[in-house]
């Protein structure tokens, strides 16, 4: 992954998200915990920042808030598609802290739906039909 | 990517490489600045900020110091091989990124090192033999 050319991607994300709460409120959010305060309760968080983060989510475009009661109002936060577009990079954080934090014997495991098997995160080059390992990435401008 | 039971593996990585700036030294590693005052420039960090980030990621093993020069003792900072098991982590982040903020044209593409072509990322169940997409995956308990 050799490179020269800045590359603004990556850094314009972690503006977005790069804070330790905001992935683990996407985390939750995955997992399907969606309101304030069973956020709130899962990851021991001040309101005031939970708050902060959420409306950072929200203004984004990364969470939807969806109104659940109306007397009185409540409402929770759902992964909209741009969201969901995350799920890649906490998958990959997910892996390498089953690999390097918890001894490769994570207590969840991301299986696929269709058969139940565990599934496998990879780099394909599509021309050449094949899996590639990070030694055999490399970075070029696209222009 | 639904779930119920606790997972540490996010929180865990989190807690050793979850801020903004030590994912950009991390991005910087990648792309090939290991020196303590490129690093400074690129990022533009307080020395302290840098000081500190880098002892924590040569604590925990992701980069680790080389001596490149005697008189005066000079250090560089590399990627160990538990260092590069993140690239999946930060090519997932920049794609996010290329598509959701570079409007898909990011400045730098991942390139197959052997063609030349540009990489995808994926999911894939070797048990099915095919590709995945996010919302195929379902998570389960492991044991």
């Amino acid at each position: 992954m050799a490179g020269g050319q800045a590359d603004s991607s990556i850094a314009g994300t972690l503006e977005l998200i790069g804070d330790r709460w905001t992935f683990l409120i996407l985390r939750d959010a995955f997992r399907g915990i969606h309101r304030f305060d069973e956020l709130q309760h899962d990851l021991g968080i001040a309101r005031n920042l939970l708050t902060d983060r959420l409306h950072k989510l929200v203004d984004h475009g990364i969470l939807a808030k969806h109104q659940y009661c109306a007397h009185p109002p409540r409402y929770e936060y759902r992964l909209t598609a741009k969201g969901i577009d995350l799920s890649p990079a906490l998958v990959a954080l997910k892996r390498w802290g089953d690999k390097h934090l918890a001894g490769g014997e994570p207590p969840i495991v991301f299986v696929h739906d269709q058969c139940g098997e565990p599934l496998d995160q990879t780099f394909v080059c599509w021309h050449c039909d094949q899996t590639v390992t990070p030694g055999g990435i490399r970075s070029r401008a696209s222009r």
